[in-house]
């Protein structure tokens, strides 16, 4: 894939819709993250988000211990593209998907979550066929109903099963809560989180109490992540939207201690018909954004609001006394859920000043197994 | 990218999640709609769909004249791989896009749609610096509010503009009604394509009445096209999804004339963790299927239902009495809306009888400029 725009250009050159990395506001991101958890928790950010080595990079420059992944081919292109510590968080299962995982563990140092005692046979199966040792986390259900081991008991029973596998070093609690993310209010996200809390502390204790060290609870993503640090139980957490801040991250009530993050990742649209006065259409619709978690904001451009999308089209609604955009013209827009839209692309066009500074490949695009 | 499987392999053990077409489904529309409007209308299958030059020569063995477009970078991938006649089935507009549009006219038989005389200016210059033809189209606005120019007086200055550009031939009327393809109810469907009709039937007239010729009128999509047929005004129809038949299309009412199509497009996924008894997470979330027009169905497991996604996780509900699935099983999934699901995925996996037939590279996956 061609990259869409060269280094040099400007802003307003480039050709839409594109993906567009601003990268002052990115570096403030980093920055902001690394200086806020600096000598209290370790951070693994998450590479779901942003599918880029070239971004998985900075963050383990910024002091990252590495990344986390949630497909074996996403980690694949981690590794490939120079990261050296991944944990897939995510159940892998299936002889293929494992075979694979098992000889990426024999490049670079993987981790890998498990919620059930046959998925731990499995994975040490694979991983004694290739050679490989493998880090390995129970993933503790803490209330997102979705994958995980109970607390207490069954997690006991699962590490104990992590243990006896000559391949797999138990290498922690995996405790995140997803649907917390995005609570609105900042206070229910820190009530969600310390309910988390109780059943990490829990499990820890019955695993003190058989005598077996928990090397690590990782976890926490973007909008909870500073309460899993007062918290205490936490030692590593794995933000990966902290670096884009999207559009349905923008509508959580930010208040200390969860920083708000700036908004860096956006998508050029073009205007290409001007229906009636009130209308914009524009060349970016839910095949150039996802609209999943709502539709995209506009950018700096008050009284404008997109509010309809079809596959290659946006809705533009200009309101009373707003700037018109004129044909041809290009807006910005702050996709309403950072993830899926940069699975639709290749590159980013990374920004500063205006000026396109530098492209990097999103090598995971579409990486799904 | 490498190709997800390979040619001789079970469905079965095909890794998840992966894009997957069912030849018999797949040849058995291709025929059903030629079958159907042979000698009636001309067919110029929408690409929109499915991306992929090998289904675009198949629509045209099958009859087609060609393939319609949503982009230039998809037509220009249409034209790579053996398509001779594309219709940009929409506005381009800004100079970097004409320029690849009138280049690309030099190569095949290259149509575009316009809405606004500054467009068509643009147009004619991009075209004459190219020393290319190109078939112009005036987009009418037929209901849908989205592009389009109004019916009648309007929709005449433009042809004349047209007609007024040395390298620009007026080609003819593009009347598509995206909305009202998903009205449930098929009398529904046939009242407002009967509105489209009107202003379709008014404009010819008026062009009649200028001594103007108006070659073709194209338009209609796969919940609509028989209507179009039998109402007379059209002379070639723009079906998409028909190929496919998405979860979202099947909840359409399907009365004569038009038909139902056989759902060929599933996603295979993976069962990955068995939290409870009513519940199994599959490996296939938002960026495996696309959820805007809603959860994907599951095939042929009575009592199972994908009820939420998340980005990689889906949710599949087990019913009373249903035959749960198991760690590691495969179910197939329908795709809610196949255009936006397709774009996720750089092939198909093409399948007859159980077994891996052949592997067609998605090459305009992601051709969004």
């Amino acid at each position: 894939m061609k990259p869409p725009a060269e280094i040099g250009m400007r802003l307003e050159d480039v050709d839409t819709p594109a993906l567009i990395l601003e990268l002052d506001a990115f570096e403030t991101n980093l920055k902001r993250l690394a200086d806020l958890v600096k000598g209290r928790v370790r951070v693994r950010a998450h590479a779901k988000t942003h599918k880029c080595p070239e971004i998985g990079k900075r963050q383990v420059a910024a002091g990252a211990v590495g990344v986390c992944c949630q497909k074996v081919s996403e980690a694949e292109a981690m590794v490939e593209g120079g990261i050296a510590d991944v944990l897939v968080s995510n159940e892998i299962v299936g002889a293929r998907k494992l075979e694979r995982l098992a000889a990426l563990a024999r490049r670079a140092r993987i981790g890998v979550c498990v919620d059930h005692a046959d998925n731990v046979r499995e994975l040490q199966a694979a991983a004694q066929r290739a050679g490989a040792n493998i880090d390995t986390y129970i993933e503790l259900e803490v209330g997102m109903r979705r994958c995980g081991v109970a607390a207490g008991g069954p997690a006991l029973e699962l590490v104990k099963a992590i243990i006896a596998s000559p391949n797999l070093r138990f290498a922690g609690i995996h405790a995140y809560h997803g649907r917390a993310q995005h609570i609105r209010s900042a206070e229910e996200r820190r009530a969600v989180i310390q309910n988390a809390s109780l059943l990490v502390t829990n499990t820890k204790t019955l695993l003190e109490k058989n005598k077996i060290i928990c090397p690590i609870v990782t976890g926490a993503g973007s909008g909870t992540f500073m309460f899993e640090v007062e918290l205490g139980a936490w030692d590593e957490i794995q933000p990966g939207s902290y670096v884009f801040m999207d559009w349905d991250y923008a509508r959580n009530e930010w208040a200390p201690p969860m920083p708000r993050f700036e908004h860096s990742l956006f998508v050029l649209a073009g205007v290409m018909s001007r229906p009636s006065a009130l209308l914009a259409v524009v060349d970016a619709g839910l095949k150039a954004s996802s609209m999943d978690s709502g539709m995209p904001g506009v950018w700096q451009r008050p009284g404008l609001s997109y509010t309809h999308a079809s596959d290659e089209h946006g809705w533009v609604e200009i309101g009373p006394g707003a700037a018109a955009p004129g044909l041809g013209d290009k807006l910005l827009l702050v996709p309403g859920h950072c993830d899926p839209t940069v699975n639709l692309y290749d590159w980013y066009v990374c920004v500063r000043a205006g000026v396109v500074e530098a492209l990097w490949p999103i090598t995971a695009r579409g990486a799904v197994t």
